[in-house]
């Protein structure tokens, strides 16, 4: 039986004792939400997870950090580097994403090495191991690769695998018929469309879902349904192309949790300020709450090297809206692969995001923190601050490099701080 | 005749003209405006300003950069270095809150240096020159000391004032009655309720409120009616002192306007983001439209070393909810004085807000600014792209770093590229 199904038949598993009492909840309310769909707690039979994580309803919102070599970067080394920044940062989840180097290793160093939940994108591998085969490139990739590449990854231990399952024939037409500006901008995406024109046939992880459900369910994989007509700039938004896939990954999600297999939605994307909530609620709605895990959304497409940024903004909408995971994204998205310094800046900005919205949904632990650090500031306790803040090291680095002389104050204001006053008033 | 009082005999003046044109709206609408208090144009008619700007409805989100001397770091060089980056990086105005140092010289150098507005908050210059007076420090501050450095910053060329005029008796009373985790966090509120209980008297910048505005009207320098009450932790904002201090400085805005003098409304700070649409609302409900100028408002107190983050999303939605002005927050805040490093960190950050917040106003500039850059995303035109950021320098930057072979794609993708996959595909 697989984790979904066992919490439909009432059984409170170790893995759900564990990751309820990580969130402060009882160990019955999250099985309850794990059985209808709500939450998933991603796992592979082969492999246990030092640090599983619960995301979805009512639970903290999680931080996913994309790692995985390219074509320019296939060293496994810069990888693992950025694997433990990622993790000493606070990602709750990482994803291999790996496209250059020798694949099957770099994913088994990664699964044996990281400490939280890993997912991967399986059609990557297919695409590059078909390009490698052949000049063609990877419009020599066959069907038989992609599920092979599937059964290597759910064998391997991989705990979720993001499926671009809802690129159909349907919503391609979709697209043709009203263009837009920066077209498909999913990988994932690209692929599946490019094959389907060359072969003129059909997706075939939507033709044979069936046969997918299979897999995922023998070795209990979570599924995300990828996204990959997610909208790639502003102007994109909301399109019929992107709208329709969604409505085809709804019904894909329910047929995926009948058969007992954790189901994840993914979701854009450059989204404007004014269409997140909206965007949050249609996918909630259509897919019955199951766990919304966005990419960004990035809020607007004119700061390349500050798309931690424009993230972190709509990703703390999105997220107190009912986004249940975000994706990161790097100041190097648009620009290149990241380093690990970047990868560190990604994962703090979607966590702050995270947190923010915390705070919205009204998750008591984010309140809580906010209220103990507020009350350490008015006390004028410094290292008390910087052992509390989301990240210690940047917070005592900045106060130590421009210091006051007077150590029960800062170089801002000096013998004009506001608490040194409010202390002389007794308020 | 002041600019507000010209606006409302229906003159358009060669300074509506100029910030009309770079809205790119018609100079009567931006006139109007002005008449009914909803945009303000700040300018002291002692001193041009090379780049003027508007602030309010219709217009776009303006970013303004704190910069200015302290006890520990008194040297106006470091002030004229961050002034130049906070206006290279974009800042629409400065603020000059120098409280070490030479204050007037400081001062004066700045006005002459800086292209854009420069406001600054009197308040600071008399609680310093009272402190070094006496060693009984702010507390020796007169009222006198207070209308003093008024008439001298108004005399010298400021734009506009901060003036916490709605710190009254009756506020302070409120934050009494109901305490809170980090009491007051505005220096200038902090300033005046010491000097109220020290000396048993109402807050002379309310009390003599008349000759606070004949000074203004004088010289033509906008007043931003400061919010010394505004919640310095997330668990303060919205309560009865806010929002009483709120109500006082409404009654003040509308006699500023009656008197001619041109009104900016000041808010918070620490506001979780459930609360911040409801702020602004309030806000432009209670001031009748005025421009509402944001500290942040920064949505966590968790996250020293990343406040330019945490106020960018706060930022983001005040402004798309109507917030019209936002003062940038630097990675240094809590901690530090910023460099000028920091400074840029900040402006960008905020400018990103400001941006985004735009796009969701529908401001047509904004659009097409999104637009042209995933037009030339979609074309990998690398330099285009460049050219376009928001921060060219810091986008060609981390591009260059870390090279693909191939210069037609970036290192993350190479050659899956979706955009080289979706031109063999004639997308």
């Amino acid at each position: 039986m697989t984790e979904l199904e066992r919490a439909r038949t009432g059984e409170i598993t170790e893995l759900v004792r564990v990751v309820a009492a990580a969130e402060g909840i009882a160990a019955s309310a999250l099985r309850e939400r794990l059985a209808i769909g709500r939450v998933v707690v991603p796992r592979n039979q082969h492999r246990p997870v030092r640090r599983p994580c619960g995301i979805g309803e009512g639970l903290r919102t999680k931080v996913n950090a994309n790692i995985g070599t390219s074509h320019d970067y296939p060293d496994v080394a810069l990888e693992l580097e950025k694997l433990r920044a990622a993790v000493a940062a606070g990602a709750d989840t990482v994803m291999d994403l790996s496209t250059g180097g020798d694949l099957p290793a770099i994913r088994r160093r990664i699964l044996e090495e990281s400490p939280v939940p890993v997912g991967t994108v399986p059609i990557y591998d297919a695409a590059v191991t078909a390009a490698r085969r052949n000049a063609r490139g990877l419009r020599d990739m066959s069907a038989a690769d992609i599920f092979t590449a599937l059964r290597r990854h759910c064998a391997d231990g991989v705990d979720f695998v993001t499926l671009h399952c809802g690129v159909t024939r349907a919503v391609f037409e979709q697209l043709k018929r009203h263009p837009r500006v920066c077209g498909i901008v999913s990988r994932g995406g690209s692929f599946l469309v490019e094959w389907m024109q060359t072969h003129n046939q059909e997706n075939p992880l939507y033709e044979r879902y069936d046969e997918v459900l299979d897999i995922l369910r023998e070795h209990d994989v979570t599924i995300s349904l990828g996204d990959g007509l997610r909208p790639g700039a502003i102007a994109d938004a909301f399109d019929a192309a992107q709208v329709h896939e969604l409505e085809v990954i709804a019904e894909l999600a329910a047929q995926a949790q009948a058969r007992g297999v954790q189901t994840i939605i993914e979701g854009p994307g450059h989204v404007p300020l004014t269409q997140i909530e909206a965007q949050v609620r249609l996918q909630k709605a259509l897919c019955r709450g199951a766990p919304f895990y966005v990419l960004g959304p990035i809020v607007t497409d004119v700061a390349p090297g500050y798309d931690h940024i424009t993230s972190a903004i709509g990703g703390a909408l999105a997220a107190a809206a009912g986004a249940d995971f975000l994706c990161y994204v790097t100041p190097s998205e648009h620009l290149a692969l990241p380093t690990a310094e970047q990868v560190h800046e990604g994962v703090i900005a979607a966590r702050i995001a995270a947190h923010a919205a915390d705070i919205a949904k009204g998750i008591n632990s984010a309140w809580e923190w906010d209220r103990k650090m507020s009350a350490l500031r008015r006390k004028r306790d410094w290292e008390g601050q910087i052992a509390l803040a989301l990240d210690p090291q940047r917070a005592r680095a900045l106060r130590e490099t421009r210091r006051a002389r007077d150590p029960q104050v800062c170089s801002m204001c000096g013998e004009f701080c506001v608490f040194k006053i409010m202390d002389r008033g007794g308020l």
